[in-house]
């Protein structure tokens, strides 16, 4: 049996205010909580709608009815299993390895999507303006597939991160030197603009190298979107 | 004024059985439906709430209320303007240039950012399983950004057209080839597999080249995103 004000204490965590304020946030789906409960995340509370479903937790798992999990839960269809982690502590982003840095990626889809590309790719952290899409709204954990667990991700004033750096700095752009022939760095910065107005201008002086990913000749498309732009920089930096 | 029964007519359209039936589909949004107005698709017929919104159209624009745009409209918010197009008629798929062929997609947003990218990177035709999402699905319009209308796609049994093929057919899987190492053909044909179970059995016996996108070493991520990796293998094709 689970209170309603715990119910109700879940379903809050919903909103980005009521999960800074508690340094607390939602997982579901079984796979999900699965790989955030082996992340060594701290763990808040598990629910499950089966007993044995996450038997390997060393913390208590509370059973609960369908009907208390749909109650909770920011799916249409939950699925069996809700855990509450504790953020992790956002330590401040260093300048070691290849990191990347988003200028204000609003759509919840390709930030967890990037996310799960810095995962594959072994990028050392992801540094995010403050003005970027929550990293645990439930949409990007949802587009994570996990990776959110294993990805060093934080929020910060990207003028003062990226005005202390000492490494190359490379910017995404629509024309600028074709990333085919301009060999990307495996120790440095990626930068990647916002989906309708791409770097700006606070964040374009700090730049070093401009890249873009050339159209075809005679296409009619206007951009690529900036999850596929990503993963086609990103393979590019890790080519041996 | 629009009558109730074109506003049923056009909302019957959000399914794909009725797509098919009359072989007509929606676009909505001023700039989908501007860059499908220019790109020469048969018209039906076009709505919108402002009387100068398409006035570089050859046919009639009907004009309507806001309220009658929202109850045809398959969006949350929608914008001022909504057309009815033709479909294409179906060409039988040919073998010349480069063609990328999906093997069941099922999610509309991986099949709208995997059309937009065969525009950006001048694929020459598109050739889906029967199986794969519909491409004039409304999820599907929006994440094509209007490339819908500059993509040849054809909707075929794979195995029939794969079985003439006379080319080289890639396909891309968990583990291969690391295609760095694997130069990528100017012509020929590309299968990208389903989200959850790859590349089928039956279209496996027609490939002549498996490649793949090597993680990171140490990389706890256990897939790509299929449109993601479709954005590193074109991109790779393209290469100079």
């Amino acid at each position: 049996m689970v209170a309603k004000s715990e119910i109700k204490f879940i379903k809050s965590l919903q909103q980005k205010k009521n999960r800074m304020e508690h340094g607390l946030f939602v997982a579901e789906g079984v796979k999900m909580v699965q790989d955030l409960l082996d992340s060594g995340l701290k763990v808040h509370s598990v629910y499950a709608t089966e007993a044995d479903l996450y038997t390997g937790t060393t913390g208590e798992v509370s059973l609960l009815s369908a009907a208390d999990l749909r109650r909770m839960s920011s799916l249409k269809n939950p699925n069996k299993g809700l855990a509450v982690f504790y953020m992790r502590t956002g330590d401040n982003p260093g300048y070691e390895g290849f990191s990347v840095v988003l200028d204000d990626i609003q759509d919840p889809g390709n930030l967890g999507t990037i996310i799960r590309l810095c995962d594959w790719f072994g990028v050392d952290q992801l540094v995010c303006s403050r003005e970027t899409v929550d990293c645990y709204n439930p949409k990007v954990l949802q587009a994570t597939m996990g990776s959110i667990a294993r990805v060093k991700i934080s929020y910060t004033d990207l003028g003062a991160y990226l005005s202390s750096a000492n490494c190359p700095v490379y910017g995404s752009y629509m024309s600028a030197t074709p990333v085919y022939s301009a060999a990307m760095p495996k120790e440095g910065i990626l930068v990647m603009g916002n989906e309708a107005h791409g770097i700006s201008e606070k964040v374009k002086q700090y730049l070093t190298h401009k890249v873009s990913i050339p159209a075809q000749e005679g296409s009619g498309a206007e951009s690529l979107n900036v999850a596929t732009a990503t993963a086609i920089l990103l393979y590019e930096m890790r080519r041996p």
